[in-house]
């Protein structure tokens, strides 16, 4: 199975240490596409060995060929938004995933989208049976 | 012509008043029919008196009626990048405008995308330019 996991990169990196665990768990299930979303350097300027445009191309080439979409949408960022419209738009598998510790509320447009899945997970033991449940389960 | 603007509520209001100076020049050239995302009223919350799902149905109509998209992208935003996401699965001519002031650095997933015009403002006046630029231009 092939991952894509978007999580926020030029929005804020303060979860990007959550990010390399949750692709640690997601590594489990299959071949997790976007690692780099994890990567200790990477700072909020982004990959800058790549133009936007190249970042753009390989991204979408990979949400192309993902079997299954985790978000993790905890730190509001425009890039993960963006993502999960266009997984959407392809007809992939979405699951949305936030800590409810965080005081923003999630947006509506995803909160209130029939068509992604939400869930809030209070530690990580909680976000690996969700994993579990979402990725065990046949599109 | 109708317009769909698009701004930061739940990843926060800081832009409010920004916004409800935009919508008045978009005023000019048709119906926005988002007007509320400039409201002084509207908090990082949301609006209270609606579901989410209720939101999200009622956005995602305004946005396969609109003509043109018109998205202030310096707060990050999940639902401002979902919103695109989906604006350009639907063929809708986008327009994303941010303030360089900001020390964020703008998503690859916006800046190096080719199907999405991008533009930097300096003042309402530069904005100004940009949005006649951008509505006078036909489909």
């Amino acid at each position: 199975m092939k991952i894509y996991f978007a999580g926020s990169i030029r929005g804020g990196r303060d979860d990007a240490a959550l990010y390399r665990r949750i692709i640690a768990l997601l590594s489990k299930y299959g071949q997790v596409l976007t690692e780099h979303v994890g990567s200790e350097g990477l700072t909020p300027t982004g990959e800058e060995s790549l133009s936007d445009g190249d970042i753009y191309m390989r991204d979408m080439a990979w949400l192309a060929q993902a079997d299954a979409v985790v978000a993790e949408v905890s730190i509001p960022s425009h890039g993960v938004g963006y993502e999960i419209g266009q997984a959407e738009a392809l007809g992939k598998r979405v699951l949305c995933i936030h800590r409810p510790g965080t005081q923003r509320r999630l947006s509506a447009m995803l909160a209130g989208n029939p068509t992604l899945r939400c869930e809030s997970y209070e530690s990580i033991e909680h976000l690996e049976s969700i994993l579990a449940r979402f990725l065990h389960t046949s599109p």
